[in-house]
């Protein structure tokens, strides 16, 4: 299979490149034949290529089975006209590999409750996994702008979704709910969005395929406190472009270990791009500090989505418990009693507990 | 002055009560002159004259000084067409009077810190400010619907918001700030929707005004974040109609106590429409258990922005702590060593603690 590794900005290079030290140990354990290339994207490729996205990585991109991204963005390219920016390389890159179905876990390390800043009752066991469509919503649609009128300036964006794009995502959130269990919450608001009122009507039908499944409806804004109240009572969660980056970020920091938690960015066939959910840190860039283990957590979703080898994943995932267990963390879950170390001696941990 | 209550569906008539009877000890104790009337809103106007803000109700609305409003909606009227849903009658009402400045304080009471799902550390002495655009963005935005396209149903909606809107409820955030910490925090999504990187600009234009309020940008999904890791960094937040909608009950969930928060709508006079921050509880509608303080805080920053009485404010504000240290209760914020009370005995023992 072909991996194509974008490190990107700030932490990225320094948490992907341990990532892939996982990835050389999981390739000589298990005898995985993987072709590995490397291309830039963000601000890296804004300073060497004047665009976030070049055409070049766009096209190894589009031949790689397998993306391991790391993390955009920084103070250095804040300024710089709208098209230019970081982020605008991730957003086209997710448009036009199809990347539709995101999928972001929120678990608990047991190893880390502590770090959480909710109650332990309230935390413990939490496993929340939150299904975002990715490729549509009020992030692509048209119009959007910013125009004069009435001799003032008018800022708009366009909130749309086709019934098909409702429907795709559903079938997502109840196939990974039946391997759960079996209940998706579609989040919307339909007492106010004409077209999250469509959502629900359309998430509704289609959960007629899948009788097993228990769904259920709620606001926004009602899912966001019950998030912070009682989070144990998800299973998956199902909704749009823009409510989803609002609620993984919240169920993310749940867990107190935002520099644990993976994500990924799934087509049609499975193909998909894989990062960690948090950013890329500028402020602690090139210490050799940053907690590389979200990365190493996403590499393990790359191989259980992309790569259909489940039990590499579950490898993985176990050697990072494994470090855990052992009493490694980075500076960002530090707790007294456990033993404090960089980026690169938590790779080489991961990496010599999966060999 | 005037006031109009709005009691609507639910508990609302049950909790209004009770924010009534402390009115009229605030009333004989202070010697105010207040002219009190009342009219349908939400499903119960819808069941009476078949609209959820009928023309009677918003002709009094007009007329009056102040709103006091109960909660509206219910799975009665949940099938119903579009138009006639209660929660239609409060969008209309908050937009044929101008309400667009939504005050929403997100406070922990001290006789409450266990009831937070946070650890006490992390939300002691909370005392958060959102205010919230309400009667633009995409709540109101042209056009909207569901539409068919190539042979499928399409669902849209529009963010909008003009410079103007953006300027006044920036000055609202700056001048409350000036009263509090002196720090607003403004919450965008400038990196993906062109409506909030013009808000984001025009907030900072405003700001000049206000040499002495220190300014900052977030983005929505890092604030829902922030707000779980450490609220206490916060002093005042401003955002548009949807963003508010989300944080600010995220926000007020941090505290535990939901039925203890009240809000303000304000116009740019400030007339203001006062409820609770809870909905309408269909549940346990009639069985006089709801808890009625949160429309007793309604009523004291009625007093407070609407009549110019502080005085009275205070005072009305004090009664409730009184009660609270008196050990009563109602069921939802009922621990054990309290003591449990109904709806009434809540709003009789505030109304005698004020007298
Ligand atoms: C960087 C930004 C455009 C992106 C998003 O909003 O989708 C990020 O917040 C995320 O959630 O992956
Ligand atoms: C009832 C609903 C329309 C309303 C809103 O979304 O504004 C409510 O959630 C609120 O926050 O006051």
């Amino acid at each position: 299979s072909k991996i194509l590794v974008l490190p990107g900005d700030g932490i990225g290079p320094e948490i992907v490149a341990e990532a892939v030290k996982v990835l050389e140990a999981a390739q000589q354990k298990f005898g995985l034949e993987i072709e590995l290339d490397q291309a830039l994207v963000g601000g890296a490729a804004v300073d060497a290529e004047n665009d976030p996205l070049p055409e070049s990585t766009l096209t190894k991109a589009r031949a790689a089975d397998a993306i391991l991204f790391g993390s955009i963005g920084g103070p250095k390219w804040d300024a710089i006209e709208r098209d230019k920016r970081p982020e605008r390389g991730l957003l086209r890159l997710r448009s036009a590999l199809g990347l539709f179905a995101n999928l972001r876990p929120a678990i608990l390390f047991p190893q880390l409750a502590d770090a959480s800043s909710l109650k332990p009752e309230v935390v413990s066991g939490l496993d929340i996994l939150i299904v975002r469509e990715l490729t549509g919503g009020i992030y692509f649609g048209q119009p959007r702008g910013i125009k004069e009128e009435n001799g003032e300036r008018v800022g708009f964006n366009t909130y749309v979704y086709t019934e098909s794009e409702m429907r795709r995502i559903a079938r997502v959130a109840f196939e990974l709910a039946m391997q759960r269990d079996k209940r998706v919450l579609s989040v919307d608001k339909a007492n106010v969005l004409e077209v999250t009122e469509l959502w629900k009507e359309v998430v509704t039908e289609e959960a007629k395929a899948y009788p097993e499944i228990e769904l259920s409806h709620m606001y926004v804004d009602n899912a966001a406190m019950q998030l912070v109240r009682a989070p144990k009572q998800f299973d998956v969660i199902v909704t749009g472009n823009l409510f989803g980056d609002i609620l993984s970020d919240e169920a993310a920091m749940l867990t107190g270990s935002i520099g644990m938690l993976p994500s990924a960015s799934l087509d049609e066939n499975r193909k998909g791009l894989y990062e960690p959910c948090h950013g890329s840190a500028p402020d602690i860039a090139g210490q050799g500090i940053a907690n590389p283990l979200a990365t190493i957590m996403s590499l393990a979703m790359l191989m259980r989505y992309s790569l259909q080898r489940g039990d590499v994943a579950d490898a993985i995932e176990k050697a990072v418990e494994a470090v855990l267990d052992q009493g490694l963390r980075t500076a960002d879950i530090y707790t007294e009693g456990t033993r404090k170390v960089g980026t690169e001696e938590m790779g080489s941990a991961v990496a010599r507990a999966l060999a």
